[in-house]
């Protein structure tokens, strides 16, 4: 009888669908596809491995062995009674988000730098004014909290705009691939904030990244900063950084994501000055390099597993990522 | 008696007149500052050395043997009168604007490429739709038409998004500092637009550039392309882009240059489908970079005038640029 794994996901091509089912039976395994994960439940008895980011498929799946979400974000898979089989692994799709949410990065980093939504308001009017002073990534201080794939991809780019310097923070001080000109821990971050006009968080959501940037904090970033956050909302004291961009403190934010999404109608932020808004999309799976990027990443970690070895992108339940 | 310089410009600060002023001194040049053309007349009669955009002031100085002008296009001084003294040298400041323009190219293609303006349209209405496919730098093939500072600069950053390709057009072939995959010439410009993802043009205005993409050349570029012109509006087949931009068959333009500049009101642009306008601002002076980068290059010319070498951005008024 044939091993049985069970793949939860909209956005497959026939093509995908064609690798990872000719994969599967390569190693005895039988794949079920399924767009919704209400859908999935009565295969979920049997399933093996399990490819979805739906904590429905986790808690009624009681043969698991292995869950890898396609997202990078693992959340919802933290709670105590999220696993029906508590043994099961969980890995994520960190990595495939990289490239895409660094395009973001660079592209709101730029508008908000070349002041292009007052730009778009003026051509909007059919005018031709010409003379907002703006300013630019090249020779600007730029600070990165959180170093993994989404930083480094970010860390390369900004590079070829001649930055001053790129400062990286994570927890361990160690460069990935030299690419930050120095890497700190929280322990600097203070003093790290003042020399900083440009700063970009791509952090997860875990008990230390939860209010990093505190309104004291916040308040440490220089006269015309701009910030950028592509992680996880709860990392920012949002109330207070909405005060700073009313007040003009910061030139700029852009922000992807919010303590409550979606963003509340009814929420100060719609209006709030000098803030460039997205509905969390910087990462999302619409691009098709990202798709790939998850389906290769988890047949790579699929190839590891019938070989015995733990995914690759394995997550610590204790530290959430 | 002092030899005479005037400098006509208004984005200067004090601490750039001083610097000016100190560089003259040291060669026995005396400076006279205006913000107008038209205020510096009087002071034309006997000026050497012009650093100024107008025609007004070529026109009106007997006695120059030099104009600088802060822009990089030039055809203000390519008129058979536009100088009262022909034997006048003319010298631009391209490669003053390489890094605000590169900038603006790499901002504009994202906008098109992660469809920043129905985004934008979404989140007015305060809506928080996430699902529209998006496209990449990543992966795409990219053509540059123009390998100047402009041209040279975006190279330098695009390939930072891991395009597929990056080919350059110019009139040599020659591939400055190995940045290009590969420099073509125009007599391949047909085959290359057949394979082009993401088209960039960079070109001055000159007999040879002007009209080159044809509406019958823009048709080669695959179903899907995009296209950003930051040169000058003169290198395209307006009506034609439009035309192919309302049929939807490439999926965006950025425009920044135009036939006729200000776009004018009743301009059917103004409301064309999956078209990015911006009002000439990709390389103006609001960039304190670029004005640093403009005096800096201007001393150095300046020293290199005092010691009897031609200007290293002297323009050959025959070719225009």
């Amino acid at each position: 009888m044939n091993r049985k794994m069970v793949v939860v996901l909209p956005v497959l091509t026939p093509k995908h669908r064609e690798q990872i089912r000719f994969s599967a039976a390569s190693n005895g395994f039988e794949v079920s596809f399924f767009t919704e994960a209400q859908d999935a439940l009565p295969a979920l008895a049997d399933a093996e491995i399990i490819l979805g980011q739906s904590q429905v498929l986790s808690q009624n799946a009681p043969s698991l062995r292995w869950l890898c979400t396609p997202s990078a974000g693992v959340n919802q898979f933290l709670a105590p009674d999220a696993f029906a089989q508590p043994d099961a692994m969980l890995s994520n799709s960190s990595g495939a988000y990289g490239v895409t949410i660094a395009e973001h990065i660079v592209m709101v980093t730029l508008e908000l730098m070349r002041r292009q939504a007052e730009y778009n308001e003026i051509v909007s009017r059919r005018d031709w004014r010409r003379d907002l002073p703006i300013r630019s990534i090249h020779g600007s201080r730029v600070t990165l909290l959180g170093t993994g794939d989404i930083g480094q991809e970010a860390a390369v780019r900004l590079r070829a705009f001649s930055p001053r310097c790129l400062i990286g923070l994570n927890r361990s001080g160690r460069n990935p691939g030299n690419l930050f000109d120095r890497v700190v821990t929280e322990d600097t971050l203070e003093s790290v904030l003042q020399q900083t006009d440009l700063l970009i968080l791509s952090l997860p959501d875990t008990p230390q990244t939860r209010g990093l940037l505190s309104a004291a904090r916040l308040a440490l970033l220089p006269h015309n900063a701009f910030l950028v956050n592509v992680g996880r909302g709860s990392a920012i004291d949002q109330r207070a950084l909405e005060a700073l961009l009313r007040a003009g403190h910061l030139s700029g934010a852009a922000l992807d994501v919010f303590e409550q999404e979606p963003l509340p109608a009814k929420s100060s932020l719609w209006d709030c000055p000098r803030l460039l808004i997205t509905p969390h999309v910087a990462g999302n799976m619409t691009l098709d390099y990202t798709v790939e990027k998850i389906i290769s990443q988890f047949l790579g970690d699929f190839d590891r597993y019938c070989n015995g070895l733990p995914p690759a992108h394995l997550v610590d339940r204790n530290i959430g990522y």
